[in-house]
Order: C-alpha cells, then structure tokens, then sequence
C-alpha cells in the first residue's frame, strides 16, 4: 500500500527513524541492559523487533501488556513495573508461562502478590517521583516481608519519572541524588537487579543495572526539544477536510484530540500553526511565510505526548518513504 | 456482579443519574428535535437507550460511529455531523442500508459524497466555530453544487460549539449571532432542516430545528460547573494501590491519564485533591479535613471531559447502587 492510500487519521512509522533510535539506543545500552517500556507502544509487534535487536527483557505497566507479551511469546523476563492488588489479574500473570516479575511496595501488595501464585518481585522505591515505591528506608522490611511470603526478591526498581525534563544543567547530579537512595534500599534489599530510568535520563542514569525506556523508540514533541539523539518516529497522518481562505483563513484535518495525547498539550503541524484541536478536528493556521493547504492535501501532525497517543490507536502503519511496509497492531490497550 | 468486583480502572455510569439526565433533556427537545451525538459516548448500547426514550435520529463524527449505528438497527436518521472525502469510507455508509446524510461545507465535499453513492447532504456553515463549515454567504452556492450533482439537499447545519462555555450573561445574545448567521445561509439553502446545538447551548438555542447535544447523558467536570440541570453520571473507578503516611502524604490510584482524555484537564477525585496524573496513575493527597485512604480502597475520579475519556474503555458498566446492572460496550471506537 501506499502512504496516499492509507485511510486517516492513522499513526504511521518512520521507518528509518525507528531503526536509528533503536540502534542508537541500542549502543548506550545494549542487550538486556536496556527494559523497553512497552507502554510508551503497546504493540507486541514493535517488541519484536526489539527482541530481534537483542532486548529480550521488557517492561509493562498493567497486566494486560505482560499478558499480551507473554501470549505473543515474548516472555523470557516481564517486569510489571506497577502495584497490583486485583487476584483475578495477577493469577493469570502467574499463570501465563512466561517469567512474570512484579513491583510491590508495600504489605499489602506483598500479600496480595503472594496469595496470587506470582513467584518474583521488586521492591519499589520512592525515588522522589510522588508516585508508588515505599520510603528507601522501608525497602528492607518490606523484602523481609516478602521472603518470608515464599516470594523470590529480585532486587528494588525506583523511577525517576520527574526528573525526565529537569534542565542539563542539574539533571546529572538530582538523579545521582535519586539514585543514591535507590542504593540505600538496594543494600537493604539485596538481590541482582536495580531497575529504572527513562528515554530523558538514559544519557546520565549510570547506577541502574537496567534501563526501563520506551519513548525514545518513537519519540514526541516533549522529548524532541531535550536534544537527545533520537529522531521523531511516529506522525499522525491526517487528510485536510475544510479550509477557509481570506486574510485570517484556516484550514482543518480529520484528525483531533481522540487521536492524540493532550496531557502536553497540542501537537504540532509540519507546514502550520496549531490553533486548537477538537474531538476530530485540529484547526491550523498557515505559517508566516507559508500557504495553505487544499482540501484534501495530507498532513502530518506530531504529538506532544506519545504513550496517550499510541493508547487511541489500533494499529501503527510502517512507512519507507512513500510506502507503507509494515503493519504493528497495537495489542496492548486496555488494562 | 457487584461494583466492588469490578476490575479497575473501568468507567462506571450512574444509572439513576443517567435516567434522569435523558429524561431532563427529553423534556426540554422530546422526540425527533432532539438528535443526540453519539460521539460523547460511542455506544450502541447507550445509543438504543436513548431511542427507546423516543429519540431514533442520531448525530455522529465519524464513518465508524454511522457504520456501527446502522449495523445495531439504529440507522432510521444518522447524520454525520463531519467533512469526509475518503471514498472507502463514504462507499461505505452509502451501502450500509441506513438514511445517512452527510455534512457538506465545499465543492471537493460535494463531489466526494456524490462519487461515492451517499444521498443526502447538509450543508455545514461557519457559524465561529473556527473548524469546518462554509461562510453563511457561500452556503447557498455549495447547495447548488450538490443539487446539481444529484444529492438531496435537507438543510443546513452550525455548530456553535465556541459557545458551549460562554458565560451565562452573553450565551443568549451570542448564540443568537450566531445562529442568526446559519439562518441567513438556510434561506439561500431551503430544506427542511436547521441542526446544531450541544450540551452547553439546550437551554438558550431556540433557532434550530433539531439540537445535536450528547454529553448531557454521562457529564464531566467541564460541563458541571455550568449549573446545568444534569447530574455527573460517569466515573472511573479504581483502586487505591500505593499510600505514602506522613505529615506531606499522598496516595495513587491504578487509573491515570491514559483512561482520561486530558484535555480539559486533570480529573476530580471524590474525598481527596489530586496532584497530577501520569499514565496510569493518579496521585492524590487528603482533603484539608479528610484522611487518606487504605491500600484496596476504591475511589471515584470525575473525568474532565467525557468524550476523550470514553474513547480509551471497551465499556461502561451501569451501576444502581453498589450492583452492576447492565454492561454497555463503546463499541463505536476508532475512525
């Protein structure tokens, strides 16, 4: 198929862009150093292809992605990153075949994680985040707990999640701060594994043993204006449906806020200036030196936000150039 | 099933409060002069609700809601409130045995709908909206086009959907503006319809013939603070899966920003202030006068805006008091 011919709106995939940030990601952290986030995707499809690159290990955040990786046979190492108390969820987690390990940060999570059959955890951490993850100066009461559950202790994880935007200048030093107190629960813990880290602080994290990115596989506007050397992947390819011309015209596409991620705030239109967007509309302007476009002239917006936006989709198409080469569904949606 | 066995996070609908927000708008537009826009619940489930009220037409934004409406039996008079040139699509819904009528706003909309077999047209007016729509003076023009092309022309429709937020002071006398343009261009036009409207307008649009409202029926935080006479009707349910104690607590919810459209904004949680939300977290700290909850607690958060939010669930389930009574798929996802 060609790219003119696919319906919108739709996500497509640059393909080189997707092969560049997987390979440069790749040489900063290779083969199971690296925990690709699939939620930042979705898609067990694009797993694969990490897989194929030497990333067997993969990171979730529900139980519907550990569950999916699992039945698409890409179960070697699941870490679900998350707190689950729900039996139902984690029974069939432990039942699935594939190596399930799971975050817990409290009694409760222990216990509920016990009960369930699940056979390995990490103790998570509180690193700063305001999220989950115990106090660090808990972290060994709550592995205590655990082993005396019967439940095999991996190690700790603690996500530095609001450090991925903190500016170059001190984001070196507050997440060696981060990470200090990562290691003060990991000697009270014990075990192998220190997991965290994100696409913003893969560059500077030097203390985890693994890296939990996803982002920089696809990329978005928030990421893009760090500077890392990740190339923006993923576009919303949208048909312009309306336009208006005179002095003040506009022009609209058929694809809006359903499609995108809106938490960052709008995308951004290659050849306009976003207006706003609506339920299936984004209004744009033409660029100072620039035109608009005619009815029915394709488009391309980038989201501000990737992990929300790939959430809308069914499917990501893989484009080279003018073709569309590939087809990833997005299997992962839904809890 | 009872609500405290649902999985989390699930959207779960009010159904009394539900009841009464269908009949509050039936009074107001009862019948036909009500088409309700299925694109704020993306349910046929719902859908049928609201024709079993004696509402049968319906109002949609994309192919795939006409499509799913038509195949549930509920295709008696579905409009598709939007611009669509794509001929696959358009084929379509002219063969999925529905009345289907189209929105027209240019000479390339015209010709689109006339290539692909559709029937019957509005023509779509820029009433402010800044989206799709012809000038009021242009409408005429395009009505022409689309006889002279073969389509029946029913009338015409605006969307003031710029007004849905206006203060209560200036809504009636802008909306009087505005439609006062739309029927300008319905004299130059003829038929026999005039559509637009939407929750926030009900009360003062007495210009159209038929009112495209539909978050009526669930609400959001975004409609709430209008004092409108329905009641919030849509919540999200989830557990409580991390609680951090202390003088500067918080806790986390399992439901976050990637089962909310954002939008509008973060979500409200009943008996706590929420901090921010992060994929599939919402962390929330106590009210000046409340307690934290436990780790297994339920809690109920109020979208911001609900079309966005129920466009990332598989379903809603109806809840009278603390049973789950009736479980209706969003069925009408995706474009």
């Amino acid at each position: 198929m060609r790219l003119a011919d696919l319906p919108t709106p739709s996500l497509i995939v640059d393909s080189d862009a997707f092969v560049h940030n997987v390979a440069t990601m790749g040489r900063a952290w290779p083969g199971r150093s690296l925990r690709p986030h699939v939620k930042a995707f979705k898609s067990t499809a694009l797993a694969k292809e990490l897989a194929a690159a030497g990333h067997p290990s993969f990171c979730a955040a529900t139980p519907r992605e550990v569950l999916g990786l699992a039945g698409a046979g890409l179960g070697e190492d699941l870490l679900l990153a998350n707190e689950v108390l729900d039996q139902v969820k984690l029974g069939a987690m432990a039942k699935c075949g594939a190596r399930v390990t799971i975050a817990v940060d409290s009694m409760a999570t222990v216990a509920a994680a016990a009960a369930s059959g699940i056979r390995e955890v990490l103790i998570d951490v509180d690193v700063g985040c305001l999220r989950c993850g115990c106090p660090p100066d808990q972290a060994g009461r709550v592995a205590d707990r655990a082993r005396a559950a019967g439940l095999g202790v991996r190690g700790v994880m603690g996500y530095e999640g609001h450090l991925m935007m903190e500016p170059d200048t001190t984001k070196s030093e507050r997440v060696e701060a981060a990470m200090a107190s990562l290691a003060q629960a990991h000697e009270a813990v014990g075990g192998e594994v220190v997991s965290g880290g994100g696409t913003g602080t893969y560059a500077v994290n030097r203390w985890v043993t693994e890296m939990q990115a996803g982002s920089y596989t696809l990329m978005d506007t928030d990421y893009g204006r760090l500077g890392l050397p990740f190339r923006q992947a993923v576009f919303l390819w949208c048909t312009v449906i309306s336009v208006h011309r005179g002095s003040r015209g506009w022009a609209v596409t058929d694809g809006g806020l359903k499609a995108l991620g809106m938490d960052h705030g709008n995308p951004t239109v290659l050849g306009g200036v976003v207006l706003y967007c609506s339920d299936e509309h984004t209004t744009f302007i033409a660029p100072p030196d620039g035109l608009l476009p005619r009815v029915g002239d394709r488009v391309r917006l980038v989201p501000a936000h990737l992990d929300p936006t790939v959430a809308y989709h069914e499917r990501l198409y893989v484009v080279d150039g003018k073709d569309v080469v590939d087809t990833w569904d997005v299997d992962l949606r839904n809890w």
